[in-house]
This record gives structure tokens, C-alpha cells and sequence, in this order.
């Protein structure tokens, strides 16, 4: 049967989870491998979903005042090399130009990795007086890093992202704009894409380069990885110093700004798929779908039928609603729409119709419920609602199932060799146990939460006092 | 006066036309310069207006069953040399990455100057069937070219823009869609930004590298020179030939698809400053403009009076307002407002109040009228549609009132050494002719318009018999 054939493509997650991954994102539609190494096509599905994610996310960055620019893609070395810790961070991975047009350049140029050290440039040339402050600047764009080794969304050479760029008069405010920016991750993963986070603060070893502090929003795969999926630094006055970026204070006094900066990638598409995707496909949540309801005509050339099924696209233009009336089986419909993910499928065939009636089905549940024509438009608002609420509840119950306490360094090790999942432990603040976590177990420190506990009074590795309660996983 | 340094600080456009343009684009603060040779800054007043561009034509787009994506920003070399038209046309005026983190790459990669040659390859991929057909692409990115000479908008070596790119089954559907596309621009031109366009078709010697046909929409600015401002190629199934793209048709033969792509550019900001700049500095279209209004509150710390510009505000809130409640004076505001352009400035203040008016401010005409508050939302919608119309209309005299017509060469030469503007002139079709003429005079041939006449049945350069009438410029 065709039916079975197209869902029997995707490997089941429980065998093979990286292959279901490649399997759902290709089968989902999303991406296409490219010519270039490393770099992938965002086909329509994958790249409606980015614009539905940018399309949110840009809607919050400006009620908090934050207003768009674009920068240059090249990043001269000279400049790169300004700011010591970013410099050294970056150089490694990016790809340089170093021939533009027929001619060898004169000083080579790299393919932004990422765009601090233009903003800095920039707001050396236009910040003068605290009237000028605070800046508050993002772009949409893409960047370059020239990773070794790529997957789809998770990793490539070149990938979508955001980045916003602030200068503020005080270090408090930094901090503020710091936090307040991780807080608009959190609550659109969370409200939007239903994914939990674990917010809090990379340790020195894990944090950007250049920053002070570095903030992350850390999500749990269905898999038991953790998955960073946003992050904010805050850099001090250091930037300012390297880049001289001075402004004459209410009292008179030339100071350094004090930076942040903040980014968001096409990554949470891959987080999207590896927290709620099952082995049907893809599952989207009604928020950020493209297309929220799927209606398939059963029966479609009986008289009547394509008719009612446009009528009723048309009862429900509140949402974003397709009718798939291609002379596919109905079955064939239903897999290939359960693939890509869309929350709610109606069906409505001659008999609903005679019955002024159709059926409902959740992709997330398999649920079906039958509604009466007259109360349809009610019946998916309820759905779509009741499915982005149990998407959450289902994703965190998920995370809390996963999320394991160890107290010695036994129990730890046990549990990332067999449990997946984030392992909460202490740590006595020192590298030294980050880098023997590391190489003993593949775990990195994901971050120091937020919300700290007291586990026990010893660092999980050296057994020396604890400074700090850690999430740790396998990552990403 | 502060008010008049402000002012002052442009140059008149009828002194020094190419000094004005970059006073506005500095001035209006669209632009700052960067670090980075022939790269720009594009700041937040010119981003929006951007924005606002991309909206309006990916909605146009869309509405015509086009969907984004996104496609690698790099070619490899020997991709690029697929079709030998297109990387002759390309090929001197890239930038290669010829090193990826601390290695030598073993293919050198162009950064992407357009992206035919990835389209190609990713169709030749996922076309197979007529059923794949048509395939209706669009991206949103930057591109670079190594320009030697740039300015603001109008050339850089990196600018932003959308391609298009489609494939169909037959080649009138292409050519269907390549007119189509043009159609969107030079409507979207003329009826959004009020810039009236000539649609025509380009000489073999203008078009794009590997195109059977390039159709342009061309503007002419303020200042008499021409502005191409929009193009729309069909490829025929010459990149089909080059990179294999076949589909087995209805009748099981294998074909070539037909291929067409469109362009818009970061350039129609230049035109739109060219077009409808003034000594003022920038005048926005209504429907284009991020702010359509600004309150200028007068006397604001007299009481009651800040309280009633917001009110207004909230009157008005079907259109883009905002209050400049900063704390510099009137006059200064008025300048500044004025220099970026914004449609109408309305003023309030403590007389105003008492009478229950305010009094509106037109941007291009400097028209004041005075209205009763109570009619101000009517007002204000009345003033921005009449003027959206009446700057079509100037657009269009001044396009016409600078449109020449030349029937021997000598009155050519004349024409373009003496009255900037266009010029209509019979050519035979010989590409020497386009060269002598480009010698003697600097002015190409700009299109060969739709709305054909006959004016003579002579070339004008050579005096063979004419094949075609052409619009000659010089151009941007």
C-alpha cells in the first residue's frame, strides 16, 4: 500500500534517533543537501517555519525598543582582531575572502562568524553623548563557521540567525538588557514553540568569547540530549575599551559603554522537530505552523464535496487553513500531512456532509473527534489551544523524567553512560572538573540555573565545598 | 539658529546634485559608512524603509503562489562555470573564499553575486515530473560584487535584494512569468513608492549573463539620469541545457524546463530619494514611510498639552504616528522631521487646544491646513492618499517634461550633452551603433519599451533602416 510505503521511509526514533532526525527533516520537506559542503537549502516548509519564528521574535525585539539594521558580511582581519578573547575564539572557524574580483585583496577579509566587533566599530563612530544611549540594534542575517562536521539545522557552515547588538551608560543596565533578552527566548520557546528551558549562566569555559557572562536557554531532546537554544552575553565595558567607545555622562565624564548581545539561530528548528516529532514525522505547534489545519475532501468527486470542503476553509479564516484536494488517496493525504506536521487534519466526506457534521483529528494525539458543521469554527479554536497547552505539559513532564540528581561522582558517571537526560550536580567552580567530567563521561556543563538548589555540599567530581548547583548533559 | 545650521548642512541639489545624495543619505541618517571598502551600514530610518519594501513585495510575491527559501551563500567554482554566458558575465566581479578556518579550501567558493547556477542545481535535483511543475522560488539575501566605484544604495559591493527564480514545463509559461514579474515591480514602483517606470526590454548587449530576454523597468531621478530599478530574465532552457534540469511531460517525453528570474535591490531606496528629495531632504511616500505622521507638540511643558498629542495619537491610530516629545524645540524638529522625510507633521499646541484644531503639515508641498480635532482622522487620511497621488503625478510630469525625442544624431548628441532626461530614437539593431553612441556620448540604451513608435524609419546613429525604437540615458 502507498500509505505504508511513504510512513514506512522515516526509521523509527526508538532504532535510530540521528537517522529518524535526517529522515523527518527530509521527509518533512524541510531541507535539501547542497553542492557546497556543509551548507544546506531551506526548502518552502523548512523556510515558512524560519519566517513564522523571525515574524514572533522580531514583533518582541521591538516592543522592548529595539530596531533593525544590516551590517556588512565581511569583517576586515584587523578589526576581527581588536577584541583579544573574541579574536582567538573565532579565527579558527571562519572562511576568508582574500580575492575580490580579479585581484588579490590587500587585507583579507573574513565572512562574518558574528557581528560585534562591526557594531562596536559602529557605535564608536556614533555614540557620543549618553543623549546617544542606550543603542539598541538587531539583524537578520546569516553567518559562517566553518564547522567539520554538519547536520541539518543543528550544525552547518553557514546558518540563519538573529543577532542583537545593545550599548547602555551603565553595567546595570547591561545586565538588565542581558537578562530581559534571555527572558524573550525563554517565554517564546516556552509559549510559542513549547519547549521548556533551563535558564541560567555558562561557566567561564562554556561562555562567548569576549563575554562577561553568557546566558542560555537549554532544552531537552526527546532523546535525552540537551539542545543551548538562545543566548545573551553580556561584555562589560570590554569591547568598549578595545574599541574605544566613549560617551560624555550627564556629569560631564567620558565613560565606556557597557555591551550585550543576544542571538537566536535556525537551530530551533531542529529542536522544534527533536522535542515533538514522532515516528509519523513532524509535529509543529499550532502557534508557529504554517499551515494549522489540513482539511483532506474524502470522496472529493462526489458532487459536493470540494464545495463544502472550500465553504468550510472559509468558516475557519480565523486560522490558516489549506484544503489538499490533489487526486491523492485520502490515506496517502494523511500520512504525507502527518509528515509535515500540521496540528489539526479535518476530514469531511458525503456522509458528514448528509450529517452536517466532520471529523477532527489531532496529529499530536491521533485524537479524532466528531463536530457539527454549525460548531466548527469554536471546535478548532478549542483544539488548536487545548494541543499548544498539552505539547508544553507533554515536553516538560518529558524533561522531569529525564532530569536525574547525583550526589558522587559513581552515581554521576552511571547515570550519563545510562540514563539520557540533564543530571543536576554541585561543583566546587574549578575547570579542572569541567574538563574531567568532559573527558570521563562526553557530559559538558550546560548551565548554573537560575533557580539553585542546595544537592549537597561537595563538588560531584573533586569532592571539594560547592560553589553552585550545575545542569549537565550530552549536548548537541 | 540651530534650526538653519541643520538645514544648511545639505548641499542644494541644483549646485551639486551627487553632493545633495549624499548629504540626504547622511542626513537622514538611512546610511553610515563602514570599515569594510564599498560595503555600507545600513542604519535604522534606511532598514525600515527596507522593511517596509520587502513586505509589501514578498505579499505581491506570494499572492502569485511564490514561496521563499533560502539557498547557500557560496558557489563553488566549478558550479559557477556551468553556464559559460553567466560566469563570463560574473566571473571578474566576485569575491572568493579561498580559506575555510586554517585551511586551504580545494575548490575556491564565490560569494553568491546572484544564484541561477544554485537554483539550477537544486531543481535538477527535485524536478523529475511535470507534476514537480512549475517551481515558483524566491529568496531574501545579500549579494556581493566587487565593485570598483561605489555610493550608497545606488552600488556597493555587497547590497540586499530578493531573486527570483522559476522553472516551468513550457517556454511560454517562462515568458508569461518573466512579464508577470516585471508587471509586479513596475506596479509596485509606480502605485507604492510613486515612481513612474518605462517597461521594455533590454538590447542583447544590456542584458543579464545567459538570458534569452531581459525586461527592465526603468525610472529616470530628479537630476535627468536614468535608474534600471527592477529586471525580470527569461533563460529559456539555456541553464536547463547547462545543469541537465529534465522532467518527463504529460506525453512521457523527457524536456528541458524554461527557466526565468527577477531581481529588486536595496537601488530603490537610491530612486526613491532621487525621485522625490527635495532641499528639505527626504520625502517619503505614504505608503512607504515607517512614520506617516509626527505630532509635534508646541509649548509641550505648558499643561495639558503632551496629554493631547498623545490623545491624537490614539486618534490616529490607523496609520503610523508618532510624538517627537524630545526636548529640543519646534523648529528643530520641524527640520529634522522634515530631513527624513516623513509625509505629514501635525502641530499642537496650547491655542490649538483651546480651539479644538491642530494644523497638518504636508511634506512635499509645505501646504498647511488647519483642522477641527474632531475631523482630524479624515483629514489626515485625505491628506496622505492626495499626496501618495499628487507625487505620482510630479513624478510623472517631470518624467515627461525631460523626455526627448531625437531623429539624427546630431540632435542626439545635442540632447544628451545639453537637457538631461531621456531620449527616444529609432535604432537598427546593431550593437555598433550601441557602442558609438556610448563612445561619443556616455548614454546607453536604457530599453527598448513596450509602447513602441514610430518616430523615423532611421537609425539614428547610422541611418540604416530602424528596427526598433529605444529609450537612450545616461544612467546610474
Amino acid at each position: 500500500m502507498a500509505e505504508k510505503k511513504f510512513v514506512e521511509a522515516i526509521t523509527s526514533m526508538e532504532e535510530d534517533f540521528a537517522q529518524w532526525y535526517t529522515d523527518v527533516v527530509k521527509k518533512a520537506e524541510l531541507i535539501d543537501y547542497s553542492s557546497v559542503k556543509g551548507c544546506m537549502i531551506i526548502k518552502p516548509a523548512g523556510y515558512a517555519i524560519w519566517e513564522r519564528i523571525q515574524a514572533e521574535l522580531d514583533r518582541r525585539f521591538k516592543e522592548t525598543g529595539v530596531e533593525n539594521v544590516y551590517m556588512p558580511m565581511f569583517i576586515p582581519e584587523s578589526l576581527l582582531q581588536k577584541e583579544k578573547d573574541h579574536v582567538e575564539g573565532f579565527a579558527p572557524e571562519v572562511a576568508w575572502v582574500t580575492q575580490g574580483g580579479l585581484e588579490e585583496l590587500p587585507e583579507k577579509l573574513c565572512v562574518r562568524p558574528t557581528s560585534e566587533t562591526l557594531f562596536c566599530d559602529y557605535y564608536a563612530n556614533c555614540v557620543q553623548s549618553y543623549r546617544d544611549l542606550p543603542k539598541l540594534s538587531n539583524q537578520w542575517c546569516s553567518v559562517v563557521r566553518w564547522e567539520k562536521e554538519t547536520r541539518p539545522f543543528l550544525r552547518s557552515r553557514e546558518f540563519l540567525w538573529q543577532e542583537g547588538h545593545t550599548a547602555h551608560a551603565t553595567a546595570e543596565e547591561a545586565e538588565e538588557r542581558t537578562v530581559q533578552m534571555l527572558n524573550v527566548y525563554a517565554d517564546f520557546l516556552e509559549n510559542y514553540l513549547a519547549i521548556p528551558v533551563i535558564k541560567g549562566r555558562k561557566t567561564d569555559k562554556e561562555k562567548f568569547a569576549g563575554a562577561v557572562a553568557t546566558y542560555t536557554v537549554e532544552a531537552l531532546m526527546h532523546d535525552g540530549k540537551a539542545l543551548q537554544s538562545g543566548t545573551s552575553h553580556n561584555f562589560g565595558d570590554g569591547f568598549a575599551r578595545a574599541f574605544d567607545i566613549k560617551f560624555a555622562d550627564k556629569d560631564n565624564q567620558l565613560k565606556y559603554v557597557h555591551q550585550t548581545s543576544w542571538g537566536m539561530t535556525t537551530r530551533v528548528i531542529g529542536a522544534l522537530i527533536m522535542v515533538h516529532g514522532d515516528n509519523r514525522g513532524l509535529v509543529l505547534t499550532p502557534k508557529i505552523a504554517p499551515t494549522q489545519v489540513i482539511i483532506v475532501p474524502i470522496m472529493q468527486k462526489k458532487e459536493g464535496v470540494l464545495e463544502k470542503a472550500a465553504q468550510l476553509k472559509e468558516t475557519l479564516s480565523n486560522f490558516r487553513v489549506k484544503v489538499d484536494d490533489s487526486d491523492k488517496s485520502p490515506g496517502w493525504k494523511f500520512s504525507e500531512q502527518e509528515m509535515r506536521g500540521i496540528p489539526l487534519r479535518i476530514e469531511i466526506g458525503p456522509k458528514d456532509i448528509e450529517a452536517n457534521q466532520c471529523v477532527i483529528v489531532r496529529r499530536d494525539t491521533n485524537e479524532k473527534i466528531t463536530v457539527s458543521l454549525d460548531d466548527v469554527n469554536t471546535a478548532v479554536g478549542n483544539e488548536l489551544e487545548k494541543m499548544q497547552r498539552e505539547m508544553l505539559e507533554r515536553a516538560k513532564e518529558h524533561r522531569e523524567k529525564h532530569t536525574y540528581i547525583a550526589t558522587n561522582y559513581d552515581e554521576f558517571k552511571d547515570i550519563i553512560a545510562n540514563k539520557p537526560g540533564f543530571v543536576k550536580a554541585m561543583w566546587c567552580g574549578d575547570e579542572a572538573c569541567e574538563l574531567k567530567i568532559k573527558a570521563d563521561t562526553t557530559a559538558t556543563s550546560r548551565c548554573m540555573p537560575w533557580e539553585q538548589e542546595e544537592l549537597s555540599g561537595t563538588c560531584v567530581c573533586c569532592g571539594k565545598p560547592a560553589k553552585t548547583m550545575v545542569y549537565w548533559g550530552k549536548a548537541y
